[in-house]
């Protein structure tokens, strides 16, 4: 068997490696729609194929939820043992009538590919099993010992995954954990991510009467669903920002001044954040810079309320129920648990005149902090810098990735977090896309990373 | 031919009569939503063909929006002219899982008829075919001049027929209106009807951002028009119930003092109330009594919330943009112009930061009075004596039947509105229904009235 560098099997494979993150993109895995269940095997049986195909061992593991898939290769003996973890599954893709090409059939356009799951998180996860052929498929063996776990409940709250670590946790052992669900500060900035804020997803319940009303017959007398949650949403959280939940704050702690230092050094164009959001003006509050306020300061956003009509033109109800689901984003060291109850206490308080309130949490994750230093990070510094040609930042994200919390609860293991996704990716919305150049640098990095990690068995660092 | 009672007719026919009123009931005609447009015609042709079977010349007039139907029976001369006023549209059926039977599949339990538009306002156009069928195949002619205007845009602003009414106004010149879409004041009750409020109907579109965003990356800086909306909502009308736009109540007028005490001798029993509005406690401004507040006070109701996410489970998405709509009832002396003025001000001074709002105006109509006393009305109190066996009671409706305004102001026409409905009968809700007695009842009382109408001309008394 002739061996080729693993860096130029990947370049020589890039066609290939394209087409099989396109055929897992065909596949319509949102997890949390039921009818998606049967796309949901289909995407874990293909991450299995795949890896079985490569040369791992590798199984879908049935029984908790969605499918999880694990692949191991333990061949390097002495070596570390990194813990990669992916997710398979997708979001909800409405509003379906702003994708330019449809979430499901993948596009390619200017050097990205558009589809939902693009970078969140197939294109990201395919990097891990792309790297991995490249070095066994070109030098024959992998520098080190991998294991690689692929949940598909990741928008849904990862209760399957969560199961399955905290009972088979003596499998999942490893060195460290690496994460490619994450995105880079800026385009061509390398980027290891040690922050999370957590999350807490509820649904507020108002029911009025006991059947739709007549706003005619019933108007004025007639307690009305989604004018009540309107006052309880209201009440939550002020125009400036600030919400009103009494002990919301009090664990909420700043980040230690050098690492504020630190982020004021980022490159930071205001307008181009704006015109990134796509906003006029950025909300919240003033007195935190925007970054502060996506990486650590808490929030409070409603992503949908139902109840009514909603189509066109007219019609004069009082529906009898209505629903708002309302989500917040968490920072060390505020707890999921001890802040859905503080929500739930707030809500019930604010319940409006012949109204009754349901308080229900959908699910909920503590924030994470990972250390900013370690030979597993500084693996990942030297691997970013060899990539990217220039050092990788440190920064956080206001985003959420729940397992990274338990793998560090449960197995004792700190996680690196590096990932190729860019601020505009649409992450959530309609016309998500990953860049392609990304993709590459992606598979490039982590072959440096895992290759750095191999050689610090014989550096006796890990 | 032989000659029968028209009372004597309608007994004898109730069978078919019913049967007629299913197969108008078997159309889903919901004008707000334009694949029915389709069906619309088809009620619309059901009921000029049925016209032009009891000897009507009858129509339908095509050309601004929903076709109408017109129908006439002229062959009275020196008696007076009724004009008879329907609609054949219906509200549209969603939450449809809370129907007991498919709303256009009429089902008869417990001596009603269960179907979207059973009451609202099929069942009661159809009395008015009925009691002319009665006294055309019984007697063979009627006592009186008759034209019927059937309208299929009630439900969605009826644009169609008030521009109908002011082209074409000489057509329609007649001595008084005659409308069947309004109800009892309680079962057993028969009640006319002296003043309905007014509507405004708008819709506030909230824009944020650009394109939608993930709540865990932009969470904090990004503008929900969701939480938008909610505290614009908020803040239109507190929880007392009171509207909080200025000048909104500036020409509110309270009734006067003797119809103040004639609502307070009506019979009313808070827990039976409490009971048909299906709501634990009835909201609103406490110090007005329950029909005050219904009959002659402005309210404000949400009807529904659209944007974002609302399946089952979760999205942490914060959409770009969102829509409420919203409407305001209006008593006199409020004017729909103004109202929606104030309003629509009031909405932009409360736009929340990042946010771009506009709103629309849907439709809008003015309140109505009806004189209590006058020779129709006194026909009306007799016949609804004769067929009730109690007197009729004279009350307001908290709901809005535009086309009494535009009579009275086009055409210089008073409305004598007496109508079969029930407070329970679902309107615009799932599960609407039409009392049979009722039904029966209700042609009965149209055929007395007519007889009472057309003796009028030998007292001199029109």
């Amino acid at each position: 068997m002739s061996h080729i560098s693993p860096l130029d099997y990947a370049r020589e494979n890039r066609e290939r490696f394209l087409d099989e993150l396109k055929e897992l993109l065909r596949i319509p895995s949102i997890s949390t729609l039921s009818e998606h269940r049967e796309d949901m095997e289909r995407a874990a049986r293909f991450l299995r194929d795949r890896l079985s195909a490569i040369g791992f061992e590798a199984e879908t593991i049935a029984g908790h939820g969605h499918p999880l898939v694990y692949g191991q290769w333990l061949n390097a003996p002495g070596r570390p043992t990194v813990l990669l973890y992916g997710h398979y599954d997708v979001q909800p893709v409405d509003p379906i009538d702003l994708w330019q090409t449809p979430p499901f059939e993948p596009d390619v356009r200017d050097d990205n590919i558009y589809a939902r799951g693009a970078a969140d998180d197939k294109g990201q996860t395919m990097t891990f099993l792309h790297a991995a052929e490249s070095l066994l498929h070109g030098e024959g063996r992998l520098p080190l010992n991998l294991k690689i776990i692929i949940e598909g409940e990741e928008e849904c709250g990862g209760a399957a995954i969560k199961a399955y670590v905290s009972e088979h946790g003596g499998r999942l052992a490893a060195d460290v954990v690496q994460v490619a669900d994450s995105g880079m500060y800026a385009p061509g900035i390398p980027t290891i991510e040690t922050g999370l804020r957590g999350i807490v997803y509820t649904e507020i319940h108002a029911q009025g009467a006991s059947h739709d009303l007549h706003s005619g017959l019933y108007g004025g007398v007639g307690p009305n669903p989604l004018n009540a949650l309107a006052w309880v949403i209201a009440d939550l959280k002020d125009r400036k920002g600030h919400i009103a939940i009494p002990g919301f704050y009090d664990d909420v702690q700043r980040p230690a001044d050098d690492v504020l230092a630190s982020w004021r050094k980022l490159p930071f164009d205001l307008d181009a954040y704006r015109a990134q959001v796509g906003a006029r003006d950025l909300v919240g509050m003033q007195e935190f810079s925007p970054l502060e306020r996506t990486w650590s300061r808490p929030t409070l956003d409603v992503h949908g309320i139902s109840g009514g009509f909603t189509g066109e033109g007219a019609k004069t109800v009082i529906p009898a129920e209505a629903t708002a689901k309302v989500s917040m984003r968490l920072v060390p060291d505020q707890r999921a648990e001890k802040v859905f109850e503080l929500f739930r206490n707030r809500v019930l308080e604010l319940t409006p005149p012949g109204i009754d309130l349901r308080v229900r949490l959908i699910h909920g994750d503590d924030p994470v902090l990972v250390p900013e230093r370690g030979p597993f990070i500084d693996a990942a510094r030297q691997a970013l810098q060899q990539t990217f040609g220039r050092p990788a930042v440190l920064a956080r994200s206001g985003g959420s990735i729940p397992i990274v919390g338990v793998f560090k609860e449960t197995l004792g293991l700190n996680t690196v977090l590096m990932g190729w996704g860019l601020p505009d990716d649409n992450l959530h919305a309609p016309n998500e896309k990953f860049s392609l150049e990304n993709f590459y640098l992606g598979i490039d990095a982590t072959v440096r990373f895992w290759q750095a990690v191999g050689a610090l068995a014989e550096q006796g660092a890990t």
